[in-house]
């Protein structure tokens, strides 16, 4: 799980950000959160390809969250894409971004299938799940949780070998919760050598709101928490007042949900030098970086596992 | 006059070249000529503001020409604009235009025209004038040529000193075209101490295009002449079958027309290595310059005026 930041700046570009899009490699496959406009770019300088993203899920309709996303698709068409893009927003939003799509004059060689989702869907897919949770932001908005499904837990190779089994087909039996007959009848059961099954890893990302108990909720125990910062504490009023949260709010939140490491995201233009907006957050949740466009964050398996 | 180019890559953005769009800098105004996704960062980083556009010109309305534009508006609006902005388009484009302006969530602090132009038409401004032509590309198109006013001649100031006049405003009704009347009564006429008009500066744009007599006819005597330059003479079967250029056949249309200089534009993603493009045009014409992201190009008077 590689997170590329490929857009951090809040609502407007600047020469050092552009507005918001985060890469999600995972298993190779590709997941974009958000696509502003440029973002297709950001991606060509990230060396990340078109034709490798599976799905693109949609905060909300603001412009500085979406409009990449004509000009991403108009790509992958000149590129003679053939598998089909799926394209995730709020509820409400489908069949805004169908008529935005069918704008510009393009050819298209894939299918492009929009779906709506309700805050609270889940979408499963291999290996992991998307969540979805409402926001508190002035327009249809939803937040997004990749949840990756638990691995199942080591073998006790010494407690194995020492019941008579060996590494390959058994192994692989007993990781999947089978139980082994061994040539003298004997049965071995999973649970006798399978340790308990390994957490999977979450990532979350809020989009623009002002912090909300429901982000506290959708974040819990997360690797990853990518939170709106778009001001200052100095400026939480005219953050509470346009939707939008600041370093304090966004690292309480962190702290309550009991993330590893929070992100803060959707820096306002003003804040050339973005260290105190780190700083304010550090004072109630040490582990905080401020996305700059082009980081990449691994995500690692768990300490213990 | 001075041109700023803000992306000048073809159809698909690469990490050196953002796609197309063109700043004309001119008595304190701003014109955009097209306005793909990316145009407001590269103004960002170009320290242009999103506030001095008066108006933006767009050739045609395939994604890479035009999908900038909402997001254009809505960080003018996020600005406070109020001035109106004024959006031009090939004919029969504007409800496309105006549908897909209508698609994000924003709330606009001010007006956006937006109107057609059919080829041949052409629009006075003060100070100079834009005039269209049609092309030869798949979808409704326009090449843009902006003709600066002549401006009135030198005095000759030797002369009219000794006809008795004073630098200040009688130079100034002088070139305006006014005679002067002096305190003995003699009438001085502006041919008696006005030389010849000094022809103003021209600059045009060809869009998306193959090479056209049309083109030959609107560039004629032009300081500056943008054309499209896709793929290199070795493509140009390709480049003829997809309605674009190449540096032998726009230097072509540059010699035809008797122009300056010619700049090629729209540079396929595959010229990472753009000597070659230049060196095709140059046996033909050889003032030729291959455009690149932020290039800026003064275009000064002309050297006898």
């Amino acid at each position: 799980m590689k997170l590329i930041f490929l857009g951090t700046s809040g609502s407007i570009p600047t020469s050092r950000r552009n507005i918001p899009s985060i890469a999600l490699k995972m298993n190779g496959e590709l997941l974009l959160f958000d696509v502003a406009e440029g973002t297709q770019r950001q991606m060509a300088i990230a060396h990340l390809s078109p034709m490798k993203v599976s799905s693109i899920f949609i905060t909300h309709l603001h412009g500085d969250h979406f409009l990449g996303l004509a000009g991403l698709v108009q790509t992958m068409a000149l590129l003679f894409r053939s598998d089909p893009l799926e394209v995730y927003c709020p509820a409400g939003e489908r069949e805004r971004l169908e008529t935005y799509l069918s704008i510009p004059h393009y050819t298209l060689t894939f299918d492009v299938i929009v779906r709506e989702l309700n805050p609270g869907d889940e979408i499963r897919r291999r290996g992991y799940r998307i969540l979805t949770s409402e926001v508190d932001h002035p327009v249809p908005s939803l937040a997004y949780a990749v949840v990756e499904d638990d691995r199942p837990g080591h073998i006790d190779v010494k407690k194995a070998e020492a019941l008579g089994l060996k590494p390959g087909p058994d192994f692989a039996r007993l990781k999947a919760g089978q139980s082994v007959r061994l040539k003298d009848g004997t049965v071995v059961k999973p649970e006798q050598v399978v340790g308990p099954p390994r957490p999977g890893r979450k990532i979350v990302y809020t989009g623009d709101t002002k912090p909300t108990e429901r982000i506290v909720n959708l974040a819990r125990g997360a690797d990853v928490l990518i939170h709106d910062c778009t001001l200052d504490d100095e400026l939480a009023d005219k953050a509470e007042e346009n939707s939008h949260s600041t370093p304090s709010r966004a690292a309480e939140v962190a702290k309550r949900a009991g993330v590893k490491l929070l992100i803060l995201m959707h820096i306002s233009p003003r804040y050339e030098d973005d260290s105190t907006l780190q700083e304010q957050a550090k004072k109630i949740f040490p582990n905080t970086l401020v996305a700059r466009d082009l980081m990449v964050i691994e995500v690692p398996f768990h300490n213990n596992t």
